[in-house]
């Protein structure tokens, strides 16, 4: 008996890294002293003054992994999972340094793991942040098929008065909505079964058809768009405006993430009639029978980030987000709620 | 439709945030200005020098973690992956700062994810380690039963001037191998296998009865005896010892993990006869009928850390690591090979 008649190949898995490490070297700059291959990814960082203080973040893609697999396009997934923790400590006010990734699979594809992993190095050069680790793990008997895992940390580092964590936040300062680029990667399990996606061909041919909301799209291009990265946005904000919040909407929608910056005593009310909800949420929405409430707590809606600041500051903001729409304001509390949505004039339960 | 009948439960998600959370908080020491919650985890390293430099690396358990759901034992699978991820790095030089962890399962079991979570977070209490952050991720479709994956990341500093990679070994260098615990976290697919554990009853009832070798300790004990933490060891190395490298011996065993610091040129004689193969290793290999040079290749064989230093500070390393012993040496290369292993005196292939 052998380790491969066991089901893992460290023949391939050496295979997959080969064929990262010349992907990853070009994230490296003189920051990066040694290579992979070590024991632990190196990150030089030099002299940090007194405040220097680290920010990190581990993630997954959740089952947006699901959707990839059935329609054989894993390219975007890598950008998925760094742009999503490159902008969670990006609401912190962190510069993301380095970031290392976790590839999980029952049977070893090298092409897969290359496509995911070559996307990971890719979103990580063109955000200048270094990829100084990885482990890819062939588990027989907890992966199925070509199924497979993506964990992903990022760290970076703010000084201790760059901090935004919502403590600035008062009455009367306004939210700002910047439009997400999709789905991003929460809430698939519920797209998945509104519209009832499973293994079977007739899923492939209809994932591979235009999207019936957007022809010039299939719906797999639709679903797979990757997660839209807001940290160009995010530099330039902390250069030239004053924010008192940031959050990135993930699991939980807007209330389950604006919630996490507003401070005790205040209330986010956000007015859903100041955007408009793109195609794909309504569409997934009707086709599963799912209420507003439900939506608004598993998908972004179409908002993927959220800052807030002074009404004052709102013509700075989106100079900068040009894209961005005021969705709301911050007044005093009335109870435990953080964040109350308000649809067609009424607080959606 | 609603996102829980999609197989997805943000209130049980939130009631296993919820139990952790006390259970982190015992880590974080005046460095950890905030709690979990926020959309990154902070971790104030104040001041450092113009040398200072992170090292981190991320790690997952492999298919120990099928062993755990088969014998309903998860207490010990959180020191596991935190132990292994701080030997990653103390092998570098490193000193471990913060940990942070992902969960994913198909079907969240609040107590699963509770024990080894909170594992998890006595692990790092008891290094020193802070836990900063975590996912725990509900994915159904993806992973079956209570079948989960867990991974973990490491973030640690070590000043320029302080690394170990390996690059002042010489010739003539000794090689000090310390004992591990047990199989760590590598191999246990090929364990599997080699034992024919697999989802029956059959399999539960030998996971709870008496080690054939070892009758005063269930099977699953054995197997799932938690990985070795080497870090106060190291550190007193650090402090007291001139120690030129240090491999953590995980999966491809002794040839793959120190061949990782031996400099071109050189190469590690390891004599395996210098220490008594553990039963747990010849109890597997015979029921698997594996070969020596696979074992060799998929387990650690009894020698979980290896420390090169030169002759005349043996004395000092095996004082510290009591349990040690000089397994080989280092000496000009006559081809590629960075590692030979002797098996009773002839080369192992």
């Amino acid at each position: 008996m052998s380790y491969r008649s066991a089901g893992v190949d460290i023949d391939a898995a050496d295979s997959v890294v080969a064929g990262i490490r010349g992907l990853a070297a070009r994230t490296h700059t003189d920051r990066v002293p040694t290579g992979l291959g070590h024991f632990g990814g190196f990150y030089r960082i030099g002299p940090a003054g007194p405040g220097a203080t680290l920010v990190a973040s581990i993630d997954g893609v959740g089952t947006k992994l699901k959707v990839a697999t059935l329609a054989g396009h894993h390219a975007g997934i890598g950008a998925d999972i760094v742009n999503h923790c490159i902008n969670d400590i990006a609401a912190c006010g962190a510069t993301p340094l380095f970031f290392l990734d976790y590839f999980g699979t029952g049977k070893l594809n090298p092409e897969i793991a290359v496509s995911v992993i070559g996307g990971i190095a890719a979103a990580c050069e063109s955000a200048g942040v270094a990829l100084i680790g990885g482990e890819t793990a062939e588990m027989p008997g907890v992966y199925t098929g070509d199924d497979y895992d993506l964990v992903g940390t990022i760290v970076g580092i703010v000084d201790a008065e760059s901090v935004v964590d919502g403590s600035d936040i008062t009455a009367g300062h306004v939210l700002v909505g910047i439009p997400s680029s999709g789905f991003h990667t929460n809430g698939y399990s519920l797209i998945r079964a509104a519209l009832g996606l499973n293994e079977s061909d007739a899923t492939r041919e209809r994932l591979a058809a235009p999207a019936p909301f957007e022809p010039s799209r299939s719906l797999a291009e639709v679903l797979l768009e990757p997660h839209r990265s807001y940290l160009p946005v995010v530099r330039q904000l902390q250069a030239e405006a004053q924010v008192s919040g940031m959050a990135h909407i993930t699991g939980g929608g807007l209330p389950g993430n604006v919630s996490r910056i507003i401070p005790e005593g205040l209330v986010a009310r956000i007015d859903t009639r100041t955007w408009q909800v793109p195609a794909p949420f309504s569409f997934v929405a009707e086709a599963g029978n799912v209420s507003d409430s439900e939506c608004y707590r598993a998908f972004n809606m179409g908002i993927g980030y959220v800052v807030v600041c002074a009404p004052e500051d709102v013509p700075v903001v989106t100079r900068i987000a040009t894209d961005a729409v005021v969705i709301g304001e911050i007044q005093p509390a009335d109870d435990e709620r953080r964040v109350v949505l308000i649809q067609d004039g009424t607080e959606l339960q």
